[in-house]
């Protein structure tokens, strides 16, 4: 445990974001933004198909238009060989398909030509025969013994073995606490229900784009919007054989991320066509692209059962998550399971979970991965059997609520949580102590656990002998990451956050870090600040004593001075000493790299008013209140942007949001015109109450929390729906029409 | 002393240089290659006079022009306040000039615009009211009581203090060793000339450009061509009062340099344009534009006297060296002075230094500053007293000599040189050793000390999880400074060179580092990485250690293998430690940041064969060899470019170049056709001979190489031409109409 900062002065103030005005006025430079001499523009051709066997590619005669300078396709890539080439076969097809198409909008070739036209007319010019195959789009569906089997070599993984038999189930899984059948017989109320949810989208407003150069000596260069530089550069490495040191990746602005620019769609693309037309090369998608060929989150399928006593004690849960992975297995089930108990104690359960793979565009990770939709299917239940039992919602959680030392139903002890504290404040909170009042209005609540992570990164920091301080992380910056750990740099240094600088390095120029993602970087990253920092302070302390001649014990660093206790000659101000350097030795560069293997879960409960109009079905959010554990906010305007960014996120998916297919595959709604997403007319003010139970692992106590607030909001709103017009929706989008279905009106 | 390394692998080889095809093909990106959203043209508005007081500046109608977003004066720089004013206007006045201009081309306004059509037009709107003064444009007639004065405020400092009345002689100094009237009295022969050359300009290729971008929060960013990113952030800090880490100057490929591009001269112009226009500004220079308002070489007048016994002792030197500074003070009279008797032992000696300044562009660094006019006076007067003595000229050197622990005239002691080695190798060479016959041919010898330079650099280096290492200087690469500091590393860390790249870091992102100049950067640069290097070796050892549960001490890295002696279970190779290091704390970062007092100086010796039409007096060079002691040649071919470069600079002071002015200061050759330099067609394959005295201080021996070779030639070439028709020439460059009114002809 390390000692906690007290008395902070930059940690916990509410600076501007060092790159908030630049985005406003549209100074910022996005991937879309950079320009190279003799640049030329990439472009995709897609499977028009949701399940079909290639024939034949014939890219010919788009090779021989005039204006375009490469066409590639999976020929294009090294030859697959060693023990892993069927692991590396299905990671190299979803880059570029080669035997097989999986889901309408499926890559399969790509151009690079002088001008958009140009690239247009050479997809149009591509020939691919394809053997039409019937596809399979729903998860029930696809488990079925004669479902059409997308990968022939796939066999099921479980804790017993793997299968022999084709599927499309790519996993299975299956966790038992205590005796669940015993801990149903103890309860006095059971409820049993059946939810399910659409995919939905991240919808970034930004698309993927990458551009990507090479050098003769083959060193690539790209310039990306992803959430970590690093994993284009693994993505990268591994699809074309190259090494670590060959391939720099250089982050621009992001314009909206939320775990869909962890996964590389265009850098792998953007990199062949570059090499192959020996120029610079743009591949940027469009909207419906950016819907069919990203990764949304899985839709999903969740049997939950649950049980309780009069005294509203839990006994027993139960639950089957299948979780469609997409064209590719990897679905989020095994997050969705681990966290959607969590928040109880409960001392019998099971969790069974199912990776299931369908001809639709393959999974990718979204805020809190697969945990939106456990949450919502958990908490609706909790609710309900709150509500049958006569208690208080957050009485009732409160009741069973899990605590220091609580092992959950997957086996995770909570350790230094704010379960409790977060709870009490909802209870407490203006908005719950205020009676909501009116016809067809009711008040839904919902909770939610996220683990969090911790994972690598990396800070150096250079002190400028005018004292101010320069430093580059490796994290990149998706949510004024650069204001954040600027502040827990300066706060350790003792300076004001105007003297310190930080910038978003290229892969080339700082040491690996993890993907911003997992709710992971202003801790981790800040730890690593907060390490390069203490470098700074040990390497200045040495300069001090070699300019005092004392030896370097005999310097202290207090509040940004320097000084020799109880010698009054001896003091330098941090900029004092910094102004000394270049003539003790050169400035002095610090170094923070952290694989931070211990960092703090969160807690979160949501409060929501909402009025029904029983007429039309339409819900109006009257009030919204987030309150959460944030250890220590760092920046407290940037974690109530969070907090009200994922609540927003949320709200999208409880009323809103879903992919839409035909039986063939076709997404139908694939533009945001059709696909419709909150806007600021839909959302209230969101109230925010940041509850601050310190992390004692942390340098400030900071947990991290951007994920949580997007798990809640479904639950909260089916809930307030139920008691404001007494329609308890299990299926999201919680749309009028289902809420008319519900009550038996349509 | 360090213990240099022996038994080198990749130091010493001769590996491609990994920006070279990239420089040919055209695919580099040099600063007129950056391209931003919105990015405006700059264009300078430069006198037409080369004296003259401003009376009024009007920009009105140039800033109504449509396409017009920005014009700038000095009227737009921060207040001057503080006491250093004088100081300070003169180095904002160099900028853009307030009240008065001192050369045709001083810079007064600035516009940026849609178009470069709209620029001009906006320049030509733009009325400057002007008081037109005498210039001064002689440097002797400068010196003169009665000539104009540029600076009302210059007073002449020296040892005895600062003069009182205005004038001209911004500095004298006098230097003594012995006694001089003494040595010449003991001497046989004495020769006793005067000398002048005129400006010269390095002549790269590529001119100035500097792309300026602001991000709201008073962040700058600056695209550049330079040879030190620090130094143009120096500039840019100090014109517009910005904190360090405000500003991020990013190094672009340089497309020649040779000290002209130490100075900045479009930086702060684009920086206040883009502030203005509140948009990206790019400002490059044209070729008249850079001859007559960048810094070329001191134009300069010497008179020198040295004296000889009959058995070839030199008794005494004297030198009077008078350079012009340009408009503004700060001429390389002193490097030129500390040079020129440094390669002799000389018991009396005295050096008297004037800096003058003259109605000229400003002088600016030129590959080893002020010394090539030094040593062409000090050389051709060596050259000719070995001749009237009948000594052989190498031998007359030989037997002058310094050696370890001589000082010289300026009291500088030699430690750890080369220069016996060197003489000898001259003498021992094929081309020397080669008699030379024909009618009209005459071989010359020349001789150089250049004492080199240390200073600051900084490096990071990142090991990458797959082995491969990523390191990032603080130095511009202008001289393949990429592949020698990258082998130096590679040599240190027991690493195949591929496995080791090497990149050029903005000033954000990497320790202050000194300008690429100064024959330092492989050097120093080296130190730097090799200190990385060390700092990574020990992390790893550390991180060996603690897989192998054992004392980091018992750790050894030996050739690229980290293991414990008498424990064959515990090795690792490089690659196998760098896979496992995400496992152990996240990747290793090592620090290299050197401030290097201890440098080695170099010494060289040119031999020159010509022939001359005695009609024409034109002048073919045949034969042409550079001997020069490099310390240890990190990478030979470089090593061989640098000297065959500087020589052809050199060969162009000799023969062709030089800038003319008219009388009332206006430069009449200010063009690539009209300043001739050498071309492939002029100069002969030139010969090398790397003589290799490692220096001790360095890890590998090696010694800075790149400023010596200009040296010679223009000596060795003049003794070459007298040797063939009689002509001794004393001014440059040696023009066939020189040569032939030497002769009498003409």
């Amino acid at each position: 445990m390390v000692e906690i900062k007290q008395n902070l002065i930059v940690v916990g103030s509410r600076p501007a974001r060092v790159d908030a005005v630049d985005k406003v006025i549209g100074r910022a430079s996005y991937a879309t933004d950079v320009r190279l001499p003799g640049m030329l523009v990439g472009r995709v051709l897609r499977s028009p198909y949701a399940h079909a066997r290639i024939l034949s590619i014939d890219t010919g005669r788009a090779e021989k238009l005039p204006g375009v300078y490469g066409v590639v396709t999976a020929a294009d890539l090294p030859p697959l060989e060693g023990d892993d080439a069927v692991g590396e076969k299905a990671f190299r097809d979803r880059e570029l398909a080669s035997d097989k198409v999986l889901y309408v909008g499926h890559p399969i070739a790509a151009v690079a030509a002088r001008t958009p036209e140009i690239a247009q007319e050479a997809l149009d010019l591509i020939r691919v025969e394809y053997d039409v195959l019937t596809p399979v789009v729903d998860v029930l569906a696809a488990m079925k013994a004669d479902a059409p089997i997308l990968h022939h070599d796939m066999r099921t993984r479980s804790l017993a073995g793997t299968g022999e038999k084709p599927t499309n189930v790519a996993a299975h899984f299956e966790q038992v606490k205590g005796d669940p059948g015993q801990g149903f017989a103890e309860a006095d109320v059971i409820v049993d229900r059946e939810f399910r949810n659409p995919m939905v989208h991240q919808c970034y407003l930004e698309p993927h784009s990458s551009t990507a150069v090479w050098s003769d000596n083959g060193g690539l260069t790209l310039y990306v919007t992803t959430q970590g530089t690093f994993s284009v550069r693994s993505h990268v490495v591994r699809l074309l054989r190259l090494s670590m040191s060959q391939v720099k990746v250089v982050p621009m602005e992001v314009g909206g991320a939320f775990g869909g620019k962890n996964s590389s769609y265009v850098d792998g693309v953007a990199a062949m066509l570059a090499r192959k037309a020996r120029r610079p090369v743009k591949v940027t998608m469009s909207r419906p692209e950016t819907f069919m060929a990203t990764g949304p989150n899985s839709g999903s399928v969740l049997r939950v059962k649950m049980g309780a006593t009069r005294d509203g004690h839990l006994t027993a849960a139960e639950a089957t998550l299948i979780y469609e992975a997409g064209a590719y297995p990897g679905s989020p089930v095994g997050s969705g399971s681990h966290v959607m108990f969590a928040p109880y104690q409960i001392p019998n359960g099971r969790l069974e979970g199912y990776d299931v793979v369908v001809n639709k565009p393959v999974v990718s990770s979204y805020r809190a991965p697969g945990a939106t939709q456990a949450c919502f299917v958990a908490e609706q239940v909790i609710n309900e059997l709150a509500g049958t039992l006569g208690f208080d919602p957050i009485e009732f959680r409160l009741l069973n609520s899990v605590k220091e030392g609580s092992e959950t139903v997957d086996g995770t002890v909570h350790r230094h949580i704010g379960a409790i504290e977060v709870l009490q404040a909802a209870k407490a909170s203006p908005h719950y102590t205020t009676p909501l009042e009116g016809p067809n209005r009711g008040r839904g609540v919902g909770h939610a656990f996220w683990g969090n992570w911790g994972a690598c990164s990396s800070v150096t920091m250079t002190v400028n002998s005018d004292g101010t301080v320069s430093m580059v992380m490796g994290s990149v910056d998706i949510t004024g990451t650069r204001t954040s750990i600027a502040m827990q740099a300066a706060e350790t240094l003792g300076l004001p956050l105007d003297r310190v600088k930080c910038t978003m390095g290229d892969t080339d120029s700082i040491g690996y870090s993890d993907t911003s993602g997992g709710s992971r970087t202003t801790v981790a990253t800040g730890h690593a600040a907060v390490k390069a920092a203490h470098d700074v302070i040990d390497k200045m302390r040495e300069r001090a004593a070699q300019i005092w001649e004392v030896d370097v014990q005999a310097v202290v660093f207090d509040a940004g001075i320097f000084h020799v206790p109880d010698d009054l000659d001896k003091t330098l101000s941090f900029q004092a000493l910094a102004e000394l350097l270049p003539r003790t030795g050169n400035v002095v560069i610090g170094v923070g790299n952290v694989d931070v293997a211990d960092w703090g879960s969160c807690f979160g409960t949501h409060i929501a008013d909402v009025e029904v109009d029983p007429e039309t079905g339409k819900v109006t959010l009257l009030r919204y209140t987030v309150v959460q554990d944030v250890g220590k906010a760092i920046h407290p305007m940037q974690v109530e942007g969070q907090l009200q960014g994922g609540a927003t996120q949320g709200i999208g998916w409880a009323l809103y949001e879903g992919y839409e297919f035909d039986a063939a595959g076709q997404m139908l709604n694939p533009t945001l015109l059709d696909y419709k997403i909150p806007t600021a007319l839909d959302v209230p003010d969101i109230e925010t109450i940041l509850v601050e139970v310190p992390y004692p692992h942390h340098p400030f106590g900071a947990r991290g929390v951007g994920e949580n607030p997007i798990m809640p909001p479904p639950a909260a709103i089916a809930e307030a729906i139920y008691q404001a017009v007494g329609a308890r929706v299990c299926d999201l989008p919680i749309t009028p029409a289902r809420i008319l279905e519900t009550l038996g009106i349509i």
